[in-house]
């Protein structure tokens, strides 16, 4: 019998779909992660390449090295084609009806290492940490530009999950507009708020701590696990513990304890998905727009190991043939002790 | 420079990346279509092999012609692998926190023509009549059953849309929830209501037929067009010019009319993009739920000819290469005189 879940947070309905159910371990070999080879001369990524993207905006290299240059460990760099750019007004064209604007936004390419076969679920905690601190940085930089209403931060691996590249990248879009499943996600954690004086997102956790089913690993800091009603096989959720609507870029600490976490999550994911390919997204808070006392960022990672169909594009509702409490079950067992 | 626009029935916006655009030619040729038979002995779905699915609920066969036996032009069957199923009772656990209930519900396969290559772009007007008569009769059957909430009728095409079988099929989930897509739509159409005492759908078919860029054919009966903010290349929405909120399936006339648009729609994309896969859904309001006046049933088809990732999946704002002027300009091509 498969069964209805509805997300705590977003009341959002999944179908656990048991039927056709499959064992976690199901996936294991179903994918083949390439060879890679340390350094790629076509890779527009590589080291020695720096001339094929546009000009740097950020990158950690040895003090002395020459900018757009070899010698970089962690490199920001505008996406050669990018769906927004900064430059422009924003002028909205015919408000009531067929609205338009110009694309005024930023689309950055974060190159998380030199190493073209570098998968973040082998680095260590430093280059970790160095990723995450390029892109807190890139945080506060954008949040400057007023015209801008939110940063989404987010890491396609793989061509199933929508990426043509190899090069270990993560990725920024800057837009002028909020996004509507952002404004969803806070609209009903407001509701649970003015419902229950509570963060949903602080009770899921208190919840699913309490219960372990779905828990892969506690960091102390953050809290992984399998979402109650997960629309993906392994489909994984990183909360902090630590209330807030936003993450704090300038918090030192939290970004050495957030690379210890995702390192963690993909390194499990890795491991008992085989390497799949997936999306990795940051929810957080649009800018300047308070809802600090029930908003609860987040990073919620979805390994692309079936497709959204028609029914799933149509209605909202998921189908997902793995239970989230199999799923979590198996990918503790890669967790280092 | 790229445009961000906005969807007027839904708000939802869409970046028009024309920094990487794509002419609708570039699809040409891009996807290579299997040379099928007209029957594979294996196929679960074809004539002969009646006896390895579920029995039929319905089929169109010749007078004396027996019932899970050869001869039918159109048969309909329960998945075999159902993610809903009709047996049991609705018993929601916990319904303030881990919401959950059993899986109640229906899971059908519309098989739409005993040949094994018979793709829906070139059944002649009495086949796709057949086809949208069962799938009437189903919603009518259906309907009957006040546990549900919503019938699901979707098409999904070729394996990029989710689909593994290849004999021409479409199916029906019926879900004991009302979609969150559906009621998300439904909300903003009251809005529009509400503010301009009228309905939006009404609205975009005027304005859509005055302005005629996005046009692809105007039946009468149905406009077929590339909606403002398409969120994939050749998006394609059939929307009926006499407004309610439900398609009626006892209404002849009406399945006629329905089965020429989607004929010219899917040939159309057939020609365009080489056969592509795709999702067709049908929207419509969910089960006695009255919202006669604002809603308006309608078919969207989303070719998949890109891949949503971590940005679309996280935000709900899409990027689209294509500019749906010139997707519409392309399918007019088509459009048989």
């Amino acid at each position: 019998m498969s069964e209805l879940r509805q997300d705590p947070p977003t009341k959002r309905w999944v179908v656990l779909a048991t039927e056709r159910a499959k064992r976690p371990k199901d996936f294991v070999g179903t994918t083949s992660p390439p060879e890679l080879p340390e350094q790629d001369p076509d890779c527009p990524f590589c080291p020695g390449n720096e001339h094929k993207t546009p000009p740097e905006i950020l990158a950690y290299r040895p003090e002395g090295s020459e900018a757009n240059g070899p010698g970089w460990q962690v490199r920001v760099i505008p996406n050669a084609f990018p769906a927004l750019r900064p430059e422009g007004e924003m002028t909205v064209e015919d408000p009531y009806f067929f609205t338009r604007t110009a694309g005024i936004g930023a689309h950055e390419v974060l190159l998380e290492s030199p190493l073209h076969n570098r998968s973040p679920a082998h680095m260590d905690v430093d280059e970790m940490t160095q990723v995450v601190r390029a892109a807190a940085e890139r945080f506060m930089d954008l949040a400057q530009d007023d015209r801008l209403s939110y940063i989404a931060f987010f890491r396609n691996k793989g061509k199933v999950a929508g990426s043509s590249l190899l090069h270990p990248h993560s990725q920024i879009i800057a837009t002028p507009v909020a996004p509507a499943n952002i404004r969803e996600e806070i609209e009903q954690a407001r509701r649970h708020w003015d419902d229950r004086v509570g963060c949903v997102y602080c009770e899921v956790l208190r919840r699913e701590k309490e219960e372990g089913a779905r828990v892969v690993a506690d960091t102390g800091d953050y809290l992984i696990f399998e979402p109650f009603a997960s629309r993906w096989p392994f489909e994984t959720w990183i909360v902090p513990w630590r209330h807030a609507a936003i993450m704090d870029p300038a918090d030192e600490q939290n970004l050495l304890a957030l690379a210890r976490a995702l390192r963690t999550a993909l390194r499990c994911i890795y491991q008992a998905a085989d390497d799949p390919d997936y999306n990795l997204v940051l929810h957080e808070a649009p800018l300047r727009d308070s809802c600090e006392d029930y908003y609860h960022w987040h990073i919620e990672i979805v390994p692309r190991l079936s497709t959204p169909a028609g029914f799933e594009l149509g209605t909202g509702i998921w189908i997902n043939t793995v239970m989230p409490e199999d799923a979590a079950d198996f990918l503790r067992e890669f967790v280092e002790a």
